[in-house]
Parts: structure tokens; sequence; C-alpha cells
């Protein structure tokens, strides 16, 4: 794992039989507007100062590509061998750091900067996903979460198996 | 944070509206048990190889008291202060250290020290919230999984708020 000071992303990834995810509060006009995979992976992305666009197709790559999913006979595979869909969260808590009883995000990217390598970071999975044979066959999907929104999640599992990836 | 070859322990901290987790399968003559908690703290907890029961007052005192709970006019408190109760998920995948296309847990604690130690974490977490009078009186609860089981969980909230933090 990258050394503190050297680390330009934090992922914390969960596995999903179902998540549901806002993308649009209710409004006076309009229902809430919601986003959902069934199984697959729910990925929680957080970029910190320094990061550039570089960084986007590795983390993608090990991502999408690390044995992190479960199949039906309890072994494990990857999400585009699973094959699976994918959820991305942006969650800038992620980047908190302690400073007594409350969290500090001074190392968080800036929002022009963490919103562009976002779009770039959801571009990348998408890509992926359609590049895959097994993932276009099955109809998987990758579904985003809105930058800078409120993430009002909904998140059924059999075992998160939850991991932390930095980079 | 911890530099990572002292990381003893890691906790990924996820604000919830209602969580559920399985704490026995089903069997054949008795049906799955689930224990569940309204608002609060679903907290994810990893021991490493080297954690010590020292730590757990630290980690117990750090985690109910840090402001990551969203109140209902929008400010942050802790889940002592809101009120809210604690669902204590053991997840020994939060050790993991990516190694080519898989996960490899060599830091991870052997399983005798993790229960122990995950045993103490639990008790920590209870007597913290027998003490507080708020958490008293609002009747919150900590709840936790079966170390080493499956972790079936149900999750729903209104923004999870993911927090890493380690000891």
């Amino acid at each position: 794992m990258a050394n503190e000071s050297s680390i330009r992303a934090r992922v914390v990834v969960q596995q999903c039989l179902h998540a549901k995810l806002q993308v649009k509060l209710s409004e006076a006009k309009s229902g809430a507007e919601w986003v959902e995979i069934s199984r697959g992976m729910v990925i929680y992305v957080c970029f910190f100062k320094g990061a550039t666009e570089d960084i986007i197709p590795k983390m993608v790559n090990g991502l999408l590509n690390m044995k992190i999913c479960e199949t039906d006979s309890g072994k494990y595979t990857s999400v585009l061998e699973l094959p699976g869909s994918v959820l991305i969260v942006p969650q800038a808590t992620l980047g908190g750091k302690p400073k007594g009883k409350g969290m500090q995000y001074h190392g968080n990217i800036g929002k022009e900067d963490g919103q562009r390598l976002y779009a770039s970071f959801v571009a990348h999975c998408e890509n992926e996903l359609s590049l895959s044979c097994k993932c276009s066959e099955a109809g998987t999907e990758v579904k985003h979460g809105t930058y800078g929104n409120r993430q009002i999640l909904k998140l059924d599992t059999n075992g998160p198996y939850t991991h932390l990836m930095e980079f």
C-alpha cells in the first residue's frame, strides 16, 4: 500500500447482491431519482491533492481485475470475470484524518479537479466493462453517483467483503 | 494516520438509518438469526498481527467520540451524543494487501488473538454506551456479528459518510 504522503486516491470496495443510490433529490415537481445495480461491486472513491489523470487507468485496472468477488461456488474472481455490475460512489469523507474529536479533510483534492478525475474514473470503468465480452453478454452495467451530492445508499449483501485500496 | 508497518487495527465506519446483520445461518431445524440497529453507526473492524489489548480502549474512545454522525439539523456529532446505536462487523478482508490480481492477508492477526480482541472491542463499546446517559435514556444499543462468520449485511443510509480510521 502506498505511503500516506504519496497516496493519490483511496478506495473502499464492497460486494453486493443489490445496491441503490439516489442521484437526484425529490423536488416539488419531480420525485427522487435513483440508480441501481444487482450483483456486483460498490466502489467508494476519494481523491487527494496531487492526484492526476495518469492514475485513473491503473486504479480502474486494479479494481476491476482484482479477485475479490465471490462466485456461486465460493471461489474468488474479478468483477469483470464474475461478471458483475459496478456502482461508483464519490466519497470525500474517505479522505478524513482524525484531529481531536473531529475529522479534517485538508488532504482532499479541490472540487473541480476532483470532479474531472471522478468523471474520468467513471468513463474508464464504463469502457472496461464495454470491452469485456462476459460483461456485454451478461448485460452488466456501470452506475454512479453525482459528485458533490449526498449519497443516499441502500445496500444488500451476501457479505460485503470490505476492502481498502490506495493508489 | 499510523504508518503501515505499525498499524494494529483498521476500521471502516459508515452511518446508517437501519442495518441488519445475519449472525446465524439458516439450518434445518431453525431459521437464520439476525441482529439489527436503527439509526447509528456500522463499524467494520480488522486487527493486524501485533495488536494487543491496550489499543482497545483508545480505539473505542476514538470511534464513539468522533464527530462523524449527522444530526437532524445537519451538524456533526458523535454516536454517543447523537445518540445512536452501533453495529460491529468483524471484517478480516480489510487487512488485505493487493498482490498481483489477488489479495493477501498475511498481516492479519491469528484467529484466537483476533477473536479475543474482537470480544474485548465489543465489550468496551457496550460499556461506553451503558455509561452514556443519552444512550441509556434513548435505549440505543450495541449489536455485533460473530467473529469468523460470513457477514450477511443489509444497510440503509441517508449517506454512508464512509470513514477510515487506523490505530
